[in-house]
This record gives C-alpha cells, structure tokens and sequence, in this order.
C-alpha cells in the first residue's frame, strides 16, 4: 500500500478521536488507524436511522474505546477533544429524505452539532488537525461534468445546505482561529460496513440487501451516471488529509476510478451476487424534486495536491462489498 | 414614486408580517407598507444589542400591530404567518463580530430560526409570498468588482456562512415546497433609524452618532470602496420583490448610485453635520481577519428583471441621515 511510511509517522502512537466512528466509513478509518498503531477513540449516538453498528468494530473493539454520545451534547464535548492529535469528523445525518421531512434535526447534527466541535476545539484544543467529511451533495444539479471544487455551490436539499455550512465553519476555523482542517467532498462511497438496511446512506446498500435476500431491487431511472469511491481508497484520503500540510484549509473532491450508469451498476451487482433481479421504476416524485441527476468528480485536485490514487474499480468494489455482505448480512438487518 | 400603482394594487388592504420590523430597515419598510394602506404587523425581539426600537414606529404606532417575541421561539410562529400575505424576513443577527465571539446565537438566529420560520409557512401558510433580507457578506473577499449573483460564495465569517444557509432554505422551500420566496442581498444601507449606537449595523452609524456629538469618529483604512443603499431606495426593492411574479426564487443583489471610499465618505459625513474630525487608523487584527476589502455590488439584474432603480446619490444619503438623527439623536442613544 502506498504512503505507509507517512501514515506510520503520522500517526502510531497518536490519539485520534474519530465522529462517528462506528459508522460505514468511521469504522473503516479506525480498523485502519488501530492498525496504523495510532490510539483511537470513537464518539458515536448510535443512532438506530443513522450508520454506527457495534458490529463494525468487529475484531478491533478491545483496541479502541467508545464513548455512546452525541455530537449535539455540546457540554461533553471539551471533554472529548481535549489532548487528542487527530480529529476525523464523520458524524452527521446523510438521509437527504430524512433531511426534507426533519429538516430542524439535520441542522442540530449537520450545523449546529458541527459549529459545537468546533468551538471545542477552539478553545480546548487549537492545535488539533481536524478531517471533515463533506459531501458533493453540496454542488446540486451540475452544470457541467465532471465537476471540480470551483463548481457553483447550489444545493437542491437541507441536508446539502446544511453540509455546506458545516464544512464552511471548518475552513473559517482554520483561516481564522487556527484549528487547521481539512474538508473532503465525498461522492457515494461503497463498501464493508455500510448501511444496508435502507437507502439512508446510499441506495446500492439497500441493492445488496435485496439481491443477498433472494428479493428483486428497484433501480429508478437508471441513465444516470454516478462514481463511486471504495470505502479503503476513502480511509487513504482521510489519512493524507491529516497527514499532509498542504491540505490544511483546503477542499477535496474524491471520486472513483471510473463513472457508471446505475442500470451497469445494477447488473454489477446481479453479477456479483451470482444471480439476482432488478426492476426498472420512474424516479418517485418526492425524490426527483430534490435528484441531482447525473454527477461524478472532477478530483485531479487532491491527486495532484496529496498523491492520492483511488485503487479499486467499480467491478471489484462492488465484489468485495457483496463478499462481506455475504457473510456478514444477518448482523446488519436489525438495530446497533 | 414610481411603481405606485403597482405597490397600492398589491399591498392595500393585504396583510403583512415583518420580522425585524421594529429594526431599522423593516421599521421604513413598515412605514411605507402603512402609507400604501397594508394592515401590517411586526415580529421583533427588542434584543439591546440589535436593531430595534420603538422609536422607530413614532408617528405609525396606532397603525400597526407589535408582538414583541423571538423568532427562535418556534411554537409561537404558525400563529403568527397563518393569515398573513406577505412575509418581509428581515429579523437577523448582523454584527461580523459578535458572530465570532458568539457563533451559537448567530446560528439560533439566522439558520434555525429561519428554517424554521420557512416550516411554519409549509405547514400553517403555504401561499404566503416571502421575502428575505440576505447581505454582501456571504461573498467573502471579492474575485472582481463590481460583484454580481454568479460569484463564488465564500463568506469570511459565521455570520456570512450563517446568512449564506438562511438564503438557502428559503430558495429551497419555493422550489421545493412551492413557499414563493425572494432573496435580496443588501449591501450597506444607510438613512434614517439606522442603529448609530455601535458598529453592529454599520460603522456609519457610529460615525454619525460621533459627529453629532462632537467628538471625532475613527475610519480604519480609508481606501475601501464600498456602496450604499439608501433605506428608502432599499425599501422599494422589498416592494418590488414582493409583488413581481418574476422575482419568485431569485436572488438579486441590491447597490447604489454610485460607489465611494471610506475616506470620502468620511468627509461626507463632515460636511453634513456642518463640522467635525475624523482620525484614520489601522485596522484592528481580529476585524482585519474577517474584513471582506473592496466591495461593491453589479445589481443590473434586478434594474432589469424588476425595473428598480435606486434614487438617491449617496451624498444626499449622508445629508439626510444626518438631518434625521441631528434631531432624533437622543432617542438613538438608549435602549429600546
């Protein structure tokens, strides 16, 4: 693997408090960082619509301790960030749905709760490097592809705003106060661990559900093209972000090695699971109002700034992920 | 005036609800919306620190109706849009500073409260025709001059990224929920019943306040270009967003006759109030952090799209500003 020279350096040893750190990505971060030798804590609400699981710590939870606790706990959260080197901000509410319907919860989580850590470390830890997990969501309905950092910010949802302020108050902490961070846009993100039980995280969780399940999936549309990031060439990108002094106060795109239309992606998946079925349905009316269409990456950016180099193709992602779930799926149909 | 027909078509008899509309540019509005025969009610928190006054009402008082609360108080907001027509949104956090020192009550107030307000049109008043008082500052330091709607939006401060969120739900739920919003994006507003106790509205506030009272004022810098809105030019813009079909879901920036530096401006104000000293100095660190430089506005888009055109220069501003508070000065200088 590349770069773990930096990543020993950079972190065995060091504590790292990981947000949402029993989530689908949470969790791959701190199985890579307890390998890494680096002292991990993991703050996480369980939040039984939201992605933590006990069970992605599976093998590594004598190494790491857990606190259950939410983010928007303000006064516990000194606590939590004092004396730590490393902070990977992931906790926060992904449903874009969820976002419409609840909009106020998704601004507690995604703004306020945001704003609270980062007042934390203000004040009780400045000198922390801080790693946020942003989203493309922010970009809306491109208006050109592949879409680049410099692309209009016009998001189509709550959840989108939201995001947006969020990694907004984590640039101008680190411009202004000093809390150097960095801020990561993720596209979809696939892999071991993620959410499968619904479409809250993405919907190719709740493909691999079905198709594992015996049951046929729904792909609405289908043209759409989308990339996708496999969940270890993601964990690479946190730990560059945190690693690297160039990318303090800096924002990333990651993307995937390649783009795919959802109707390949769903034969992808059929193929993966050795047989499966899907059905093609119009887009349903609530999502469309807030669909971005097609969207992928534009991320020369942090490949040319960090070095980073996403590994694995969509057709091996999808693999690994459908083997794992193989496997792993009864632990991930009921709650945390 | 122009436009008096069009404004006397759509607002007499109409029900109207200002937030803000004790504050300085919701209390001219609010006098204007009573001459044009509206039965209007105000929304306003009387907060010491912010713009609102009951003096601001002096010669109206009878006419309209006042309900002293807080826009954070959200059980109480289906009650008040429920019936109304209009909604002029204006009650906001403004001062860049307090919003550093304070981030959690400028997000309360210009994110969550606004979200909220938006939620309680949703459900309580969904044909309700809104319109909300953004700002410059969510531009951050301009790339160009004069800025227009498609520059990057990159605020230099909480209250940027906080206002920045606010003129998002509101996009949102037009587009989305069909709540029919307009988005102005002020620059300096200057006339009578501004805030000239401190610099939370404006540092020309402050500077009037000191000339009056004979003692000299402090311009930092000097060389900055700024623009002004004069309030009444101001309030036809909030007229005219409101009752044009072509301004549902746009965002116009407001700006001036003409642009001016801060040095000249400062002479300016001298030579309306008859006399006075001025000193230049430094700009302190922890604002010259947050100071946005040059900045005036490319509002061609809503002369064009709304035929708004601004009437008074700003030398006449400053003249009759200045008048307003040689004689109303001691009713500014206290709280509400």
């Amino acid at each position: 693997m590349k770069h773990q020279a930096l990543f020993r350096r950079s972190f065995a040893g060091k504590r790292v408090l990981i947000t949402g750190g029993l989530g689908f990505i949470g969790s791959n971060l701190a199985r890579e960082l307890v390998r890494l030798g680096a002292k991990v804590t993991i703050l996480d609400a369980l939040i039984p619509e939201y992605g933590g699981s006990r069970h992605n710590l599976k093998g590594i939870a004598a190494k790491v301790r857990v606190h259950v606790a939410d983010v928007r706990d303000r006064k516990r959260l000194p606590g939590f960030v004092r004396g730590q080197d490393f902070l990977f901000n992931l906790a926060g509410q992904t449903s874009h749905m969820d976002s419409m319907t609840d909009p106020e919860t998704d601004l507690e989580i995604n703004c306020r709760a945001q704003l609270s850590i980062l007042e934390a470390c203000r004040l009780h830890n400045p000198g922390i490097r801080v790693v946020f997990a942003s989203t493309r969501q922010i970009y809306g309905r491109p208006d050109y592809l592949p879409v680049d950092e410099k692309h209009p910010l016009r998001p189509v949802d709550v959840n989108g705003i939201n995001k947006l302020a969020g990694e907004e108050y984590h640039l101008l902490y680190s411009e202004v106060h000093g809390v150097r961070s960095t801020v990561l846009r993720l596209t979809n993100t696939i892999g071991p661990r993620m959410r499968v039980r619904d479409a809250r995280q993405t919907f190719l969780g709740v493909w691999i559900k079905q198709v594992l399940s015996g049951e046929p999936f729904e792909v609405w549309g289908g043209e759409q093209s989308r990339d996708f990031t496999y969940v270890d060439d993601a964990v690479q990108a946190f730990l560059l972000a945190a690693a690297k002094r160039a990318a303090v106060g800096a924002v990333y795109n990651l993307g995937g090695t390649e783009r795919i239309t959802l109707l390949d992606l769903a034969d992808l998946v059929v193929a993966a699971a050795g047989g499966g079925r899907f059905a093609i349905k119009a887009f349903p009316a609530n999502r469309k109002k807030i669909d971005i269409g097609d969207y992928y990456a534009d991320d020369r950016l942090i490949r040319q700034a960090l070095g980073w180099c996403p590994q694995c193709g969509i057709e091996e992602s999808v693999e690994r992920t459908v083997e794992f779930f193989r496997a792993e799926l009864p632990h991930y149909l009921s709650c945390a």
